[in-house]
């Protein structure tokens, strides 16, 4: 039994697929796609079905026990000459998270001998690698919650929560860690344009745990700053280059200037999963685009006129000088640099 | 007949009423709502049929005219006495436009004697502000073009444009400008989140006049500077106090920081009528919360779950220091501050 570590449950694996929270329904209807072939992995991560990064690399986990059975299943002992579309399609199925190919790694070191049936030793992986990141998260949250003081006020940005993650959560998990400390006063989540994962999602997480939050706009967070209204801002990662530099979701760059500019402490919280070392800088991360319409339209209403078009990089580059902290599952990094990256995988 | 200076007529006097150009409808529909009473021009306000400060402050003016009007066919020579409270309601429709306060400031001032029908006289000078206000905006138009170059690409938010003005706007008076020397490569409307004026409005404005134009979240703007897209950011503004802060649109804050964190220049376009010199500082100035419906559905749907809260002001206050130039209808100021703000109003 995995423990999920919140009252959310953001995929699993039952009699032999895998279920997936459909956060494209969020908040309004909780339901489940389930998964029994990796196209439809492929498929669910593409259109956000399931999204976050480390949600994404334990997906694309259980996407290879999925098409490494297929194969086995119609080739035998031949299976490993027949899944490397499947899992380059997985690979590809979002640019920027390099967790998919963390995920995808970890899950080839330990393909068996192609002789007997693969699919209990990789579903075991999978599922190890999943209560590890729970754990990671849950570790993540008490590195980061000593940075909290009583009544502190964070705000953060799109989803890094038990939604975003196997479970806990990366930014929510420091969140949730500070709550259980009695350290928490409020969230506020900006709502996270075009897709809406604050307002959506961060909102509703929270909700479920009882933890006070309220919506803002993204413009709207400087001038909360600078009322005094915030103690420290905390993001997730989609992708850390070696020297620090952050992928997350566009506004991410924009929170941290504001935060620098007010003396706010900006927090990045994840998994060393996400620390890219073959990423020298953030200008080595692949910055994914996403279809002009998540701009121009909402829920089939269009808001801007016919014929114009919209600019949407979903992701954008923090650079580490902005970075005051950098917490993961081995500790917490003040002034994150090259050096003090490469040390966190040393311990 | 009134040179409205673009393709677009937010409002005009017809017949006795004011037309307002219905905003809430665009980019959908091209519908206008005449209001023949001015408890009518109040809702307008109020409810953001009209918006933009200068334009709310001219649809103020002639609601004086109905006001006036109204007191005097039912009062006759006593009208006097019985407008103050229609004239207290429109100066409250909206608390952070100044140019509200200042449109009824000069209408009073033409009060007629109370003997004859005041209203010609009033319909005068209520024509001849809406007249002074599209001049204002041409001749920051002028002044503020000098400051692009050719190819320039312009970041701007909300709208300042056509449709926040009496006619031919104040930040994209000066797009208007560039334009016709041909120096505009592309604007970049930043959606302006809630209430979606960029998205709604400056697409749809500027899309009327053939100028090219590209939708972006509000978060994405310091990703696109950063790249070195954009030359110069251009926003209108609401209230600008007597040091030079500006309270403007939700958002322009952030924008103002993230410019001077790449050094684009920041711009703002705004007639005289817009500066309090009665505020001494943006502390001075009222910051308007709209209702948190506006952050939590969108035409009807849902966005956030039941029960959440939202934090929803719709102006923040940039401070005159992170202000390159202030652009008036009487001349541009580098670096704007009290003493040579006060100097515009010498000239």
């Amino acid at each position: 039994m995995t423990d999920y570590a919140s009252s959310v449950r953001t995929l699993y694996w039952e009699d032999g697929g895998l279920m997936l929270l459909d956060q494209r329904q969020l908040p309004h209807q909780v339901e489940y796609v389930r998964c029994v072939a990796v196209e439809q992995v492929v498929a669910a991560i593409e259109t956000m079905v399931v999204r976050g990064a480390p949600a994404i690399g334990i997906a694309a986990a259980y996407g290879i026990v999925l098409a490494v059975g297929s194969a086995f299943e119609k080739h035998g002992s031949r299976w490993p000459q027949h899944v490397d579309p499947q899992i380059d399609a997985l690979e590809k199925s979002r640019p920027t998270a390099v967790n998919l190919r963390w995920a995808i790694d970890a899950m080839r070191k330990h393909f068996p001998a192609p002789a007997g049936d693969p699919r209990p030793t990789l579903l075991d992986v999978a599922e190890r690698l999943h209560r590890e990141d729970v754990a990671a998260n849950r570790a993540i949250g008490e590195h980061g919650a000593i940075y909290l003081e009583a009544n502190a006020q964070v705000l953060t940005h799109c989803n890094a929560g038990a939604l975003a993650t196997a479970g806990y959560g990366t930014a929510l998990g420091v969140v949730r860690s500070a709550w259980r400390l009695g350290n928490i006063q409020r969230v506020y989540a900006t709502e996270t344009r075009p897709w809406l994962q604050g307002a959506r999602l961060t909102t509703w997480e929270l909700q479920q745990d009882g933890i006070p939050v309220t919506l803002i706009a993204d413009s709207a967070a400087a001038q909360l700053m600078h009322g005094g209204g915030i103690n420290c801002v905390i993001t997730g990662a989609d992708r850390i280059a070696a020297n620090g530099d952050v992928a997350n979701k566009i506004g991410t760059y924009t929170l941290a200037l504001c935060a620098r500019a007010h003396g706010v402490r900006f927090m990045v919280a994840a998994p060393l999963s996400t620390i890219d070392q073959t990423a020298p800088n953030g200008a080595a991360i692949p910055i994914e685009q996403r279809p002009a319409e998540e701009l121009l339209s909402y829920q089939g209403h269009k808001t801007a006129p016919l014929g114009v078009p919209a600019y949407n990089p979903v992701f954008d580059v923090t650079p580490a000088a902005l970075i005051d902290t950098l917490v993961t599952e081995v500790g917490a990094l003040d002034g994150p640099d090259f050096a003090s990256i490469a040390g966190l995988f040393k311990t």
